[in-house]
């Protein structure tokens, strides 16, 4: 899987994925939510679909705030798989708002 | 803890809780998600609560459903620990709808 | 993906899962652990490789028990999937053994 | 509750935490599993018990690597609620080694 260039990154979150940032190595977003119940579960729909994508975020949780950097580590930068994952995680957010 | 009448059940779930039942020996309800991962997701909700509380459920899965039954193993019958978890899985569910 | 006959279920139970049983519709295991907590970890095990192999178990769950069944609905019957699943379960259950 | 001095933290560390590292400002372990479904269910183990005390981690994790981090914010500081969840972290991690 190829890595995209900064700029064709930057125009894919532009277009599609509004709420996540990138530095160039990676994308990344921050949630915050009611309470830690929330958070985890959260963080649970995400493991199960990380899990099935072979594909696992570099996140962390304190309290009820989860921070999801996303990147593809064979690829050296951010592919189509990071974009994927980022979309399902903010369809999870939607459903805790 | 002591355990209500049927009537005092009745009472309470018929003001309260108008999506449970109950066989006199305990109060159930079925849910149903869009998918497995929601499912699950939602077990883990009720999962951090029940832990806390030190009350757990009596419950079952297949795919995208969840049955919960709930009484009070020490009472041998429905007490007011019941309704209050019950109440707390019905705030859970509302979130997935 | 074809459904084994009784007598191959039994004989593949006899031979690799022995701690299950077969009602000739599906496989059943009994899981017993110290605590609550370590019984709901033990399914997030499960549910993170049944939503992996899109394979989900029927099962519940009471305090410290665990209840699983497997069978294969679309093949109306035990499948090689409910072996694989079943020996996955067996893993995971040694780990808290 | 009351922040313990810095001393009296590497001492406690030193008899009953081997494992943890402090900084004066938090104690922090990292934590190696064999996948990302065992660090996610060594995670829940933790979420369940994090819950029920109302002390919750700052915590992180990238595949099969858990880094926690523990301290007091309302008491700015190490206290014992850290070493009563650090020392059941601890035992959590046994299950899997």
């Amino acid at each position: 899987m190829k890595a995209f260039s900064k700029t064709e990154v930057n125009k894919y979150l532009h277009l599609k994925l509004k709420d996540w940032l990138s530095d160039g190595e990676c994308i990344s977003r921050n949630f915050k939510f009611d309470n830690f119940v929330n958070a985890f579960s959260f963080m649970t729909m995400i493991a199960l679909e990380a899990e099935k994508m072979g594909h696992h975020p570099d996140w962390s949780n304190v309290y009820n705030t989860v921070t999801i950097k996303l990147n593809t580590h064979d690829a050296n930068g951010i592919t189509q798989l990071d974009f994927d994952l980022a979309k399902y995680i903010d369809n999870c957010f939607q459903i805790f708002m």
